[in-house]
């Protein structure tokens, strides 16, 4: 009998923010797997730290950040091996995402590899939309709103093609991209309808107007909510 | 000093899918507000009834289920009014929400009338799109994808111009909807990328294609979760 894998939401970074469900499956798993920067601290493990004990085996799956996706795919490669190597000695194997497991989360690599071979069990985890909208005081989406997410790394034309015409819009894993992105929303007329919210649900939280960013100090882990157009 | 106005997300209904902030800051709380139909219990409420204490004065706000809005804004007229007194007496009140509370949340309503009066603070919950795609066990956005959330109350006509050239989408509030947007995702071709949820993480959770659907007996609370294109 092989074990089973859990994608495990751990939510947007506030331990609090965790789910009882997420407490009880990790404290009972044998391995236990993180994304994690090429050097240094894994986020979605210092979100549970005080929940792990020495008894379990831990893998850091230290993805390379590079333009091309190669190395990276190979990184996930050999992860998804030594997680099945565990998977086929009968050991349960979870994998911690920040925010939700099937939201952007890079289980889902781990997850294209193996869902075929093994038994697979999500526990969603708090997102970080709803931790953002929290984060500005504003709600995400009002009785018929369509919402649209959509990541910052788009090129600057097609951001603008699919934020057009939007009621509210989410925009993900700003970073770099900021600019760019705030340039779209000024030639759409959006800025003044749109709240900047950066490490949501942490201590260093930041919720802002636009014109209140400094653009060089914009982290991965932000977000442009823009609210409805019918307030 | 007033008291402090708490959106609590209790999550998709698995008691287990709380966070342990909801559950820290709700067992604090001398007054608790929930949704319920006219007659009978209040689904928010089950989902922690464990966590209440008969110390706690409960108000439940009873929406009528009219086509016309104002006897809805009524209700929640009186019950933001309720919710003040309290507030002006120093307690602090907390609004437990299905999902999250600012996601389509009926939260809302009360966060409108109150919200420039009084200190609020929002607990994120585990949304219904999360929950929906761990029951289906797809993920919801890969990569560089475009996410549309609609409501299916809108117009066949108005779906029919959103749902065109989507990428991944999350479709909600079924119901009496279902037939009309299955047509229009037969129209346009998305069927096969389409996976219907009804009672995410709840013991009677069902995962079907759009065929096994019985569209007489669709709940309110499910969902179609349309899959990325390009995978």
């Amino acid at each position: 009998m092989s074990g089973t894998l859990y994608g495990l939401g751990v939510g947007p970074g506030d331990p609090e923010l965790v789910t009882r469900k997420l407490v009880r499956i990790l404290r009972g798993l044998p391995v236990v797997v993180y994304p994690a920067p090429p050097e240094g601290a894994s986020f979605a493990r210092s979100v549970v730290a005080s929940l792990l004990s020495p008894a379990q085996t831990e893998i850091a799956i230290r993805v390379p950040m590079t333009r091309s996706i190669k190395p990276a795919q190979a990184v996930y490669d050999r992860a998804a091996q030594e997680i099945a190597g565990h998977l086929d000695a009968g050991r349960d194997v979870g994998v911690l995402c920040q925010g939700d497991p099937f939201f952007y989360g890079s289980f889902i690599q781990i997850h294209e590899r193996l869902a075929p071979r093994y038994p697979i069990k999500v526990v969603p985890g708090v997102s970080s939309l709803m931790a953002c909208a929290a984060a500005a005081g504003v709600p995400l989406t009002v009785r018929d709103d369509t919402l649209t997410v959509l990541p910052a790394t788009l090129p600057e034309a097609e951001l603008e093609k699919r934020l057009k015409r939007v009621e509210a819009a989410a925009i993900l894993k700003l970073g770099r991209h900021f600019r760019k992105v705030r340039r779209v929303l000024a030639r759409l007329g959006l800025e003044m309808r749109s709240r900047y919210v950066e490490h949501a649900s942490l201590g260093s939280e930041k919720a802002l107007r636009l014109d209140e960013v400094e653009p060089a100090t914009v982290p991965y882990f932000s977000m442009i909510l823009v609210g409805g157009a019918r307030r």
